[in-house]
């Protein structure tokens, strides 16, 4: 058996030092093992969405936490998505579309209008506009300083600068963004475990009641297309691995059971042991700087050529989960 | 339920029209259902695999194709693979890792090396030169004629012109390749599905007898690092919706039932009607030109903002079944 081939810290305990003062390579997994506490920013339980599908068929738990996109990239979707969550309204909806290298996809997966479950008030309709961020336009605040964007950018490694679906992109308070207009304008990017409205036609924007992830490549083509709400920051396997949808588009048909939603709660108002607690590493850190620049060039023992480069969905935002005090 | 999320035709035709005479939109799929039959090439049996898994939970048959990757883009390990499948090596093995937004991993599975399953005679020892293609000491021949690379080169559409990975990447005979050192250098990309050789630490290269197909975000940084043998073409989704492994690396652990694999065939070992019939879209052909521009510049009635790029990993090459006569 050959277990080498995962980007790991595990690699490199399992592998056989040459001796044992020769110190440890250098990898992306180190960087972050590395990082300082200060480097580290605690995540908002109230940014926290925790959806608890039925147990598998082993009886085994299933939860998916959510990680809503802050402010200022956070639109009105974000908080119908709030709405929806406090009123309880996704208990009792199901998992009802799986499509292979491409999403999962849940909510209330009523085909007849009519029948459709109703929606909580206070629901938002959202224009196309509110897809991308209009820097000139919009002020990001930081207790009582606010700065105009482009302040909102933390970084742009050199190692990303070559993207085929946006003039720039960039990482800002641990998300992935593409930039137009000198950085002037923003969006969030589809990357894997994102989370997305599923709408109809243009220039219907959906209200967020379905949601899907991200389960393969990339699908940046919906980037400005689809509204982006967060991503999944934990239990992202209890998407991706669920039997694929036989029926048109791949919703779930004949014979194939939809996976139930028991409850989806916002984080805060969930009670310890249960309240979700995360921390991202903060991309206006040097440690991330520094898992930039070595992900991209990668020269631990397992490679022989540093590609100089990386896809900035490739570049995962390092998050944890906190434990313990 | 929102179902029109899909990069399909089927989204147009449950799209109501405004009007009857309102030509149908041009989409990535309508390209390929219009392309000419000469567009289309046969793919040899001889270069597929058929893998068969034990059926699953509820009885169906779990059946997975790979194209294994043609001259001059194969080198050893393809040979290897040959070997191993005629000798029937993979008939017993298992798949025993499953690691989420990563890869799926087949073969004897075994970490004792004393207890290893044997391998055939005949198997190649390959250097890691061979990870790449330089084309001033390569021939690409197509009957009695050859010529040297660069020639190997079908087309570098504009829409993928950049990558973070390669100084150039580009397609040939339906494969989508990097280039550097103004082509006379190249080598098969890790995209979702691409099937690689499993190894130990640089320089080991291993044999081919222990496989994985990519099942997440394109892991190009192994591009010139590992060996590529082929992709999936075919039931990829009995690999990438299996559970994911618990134990160290994604391997299947304690409680967790590795899935057998009954058989591995080349195609050509294979008679009629299990002989398995494909075609793929020529990379060289008008219509894979089209198929690529109309990818990266989607303006069908989902679409308000047309990327004007794609990733190479997302303009997957047309492959189809051949049914019938």
């Amino acid at each position: 058996m050959k277990r080498l081939l995962a980007l790991s810290a595990l690699v490199l305990l399992t592998a056989p030092l040459a001796a044992q003062d020769v110190p440890p390579p250098v990898t992306p997994a180190s960087i972050i093992a590395a990082a300082p506490e200060g480097d580290w920013k605690a995540i908002d339980p109230a940014d926290l969405m925790v959806m608890t599908l039925a147990p598998d068929a082993s009886g085994a738990p299933r939860v998916v936490t959510i990680q809503l996109i802050p402010p200022p990239f956070s639109a009105g979707w974000v908080a119908n998505v709030r709405t929806l969550a406090k009123a309880h309204w996704w208990d009792g909806t199901s998992v009802y579309r799986v499509v292979d290298n491409w999403v999962t996809q849940w909510g209330d997966g009523e085909d007849d209008e009519a029948k459709a479950k109703p929606l909580p008030p206070g629901m938002l309709e959202v224009p196309e506009s509110e897809y991308t961020l209009s820097g000139p336009t919009r002020e990001v605040c930081s207790g009582s300083q606010c700065v105009r964007a482009p302040g909102i950018v933390d970084a742009i490694p050199a190692e990303v600068a070559l993207d085929p679906y946006a003039p720039n992109v960039a990482f800002s308070r641990g998300w992935p963004l593409g930039f137009a207009d000198g950085f002037s304008r923003s969006w969030p990017l589809h990357c894997y475990a994102t989370v997305g409205v599923a709408r109809d036609l243009s220039p219907n924007t959906g209200t967020g009641a379905e949601l899907y992830a991200v389960i393969g490549q990339a699908p940046r083509q919906l980037d400005r297309n689809i509204a982006i709400v967060g991503r999944v920051i934990e239990g992202i396997e209890h998407l991706s691995a669920l039997p694929r949808g036989k029926a048109e588009m791949g919703v779930y048909g004949e014979g194939q059971a939809r996976v139930p939603i028991l409850s989806v709660r916002l984080g805060n108002e969930l009670q310890a042991p249960e309240q979700p607690k995360f921390e991202y590493l903060g991309t206006d850190s040097e440690s991330f700087a520094r898992y930039a620049q070595v992900s991209a060039n990668r020269n631990d023992p397992f490679y022989r050529v540093a590609a100089g480069g990386i896809d900035v969905c490739n570049l995962k935002v390092p998050v944890r989960r906190v434990t313990g005090e």
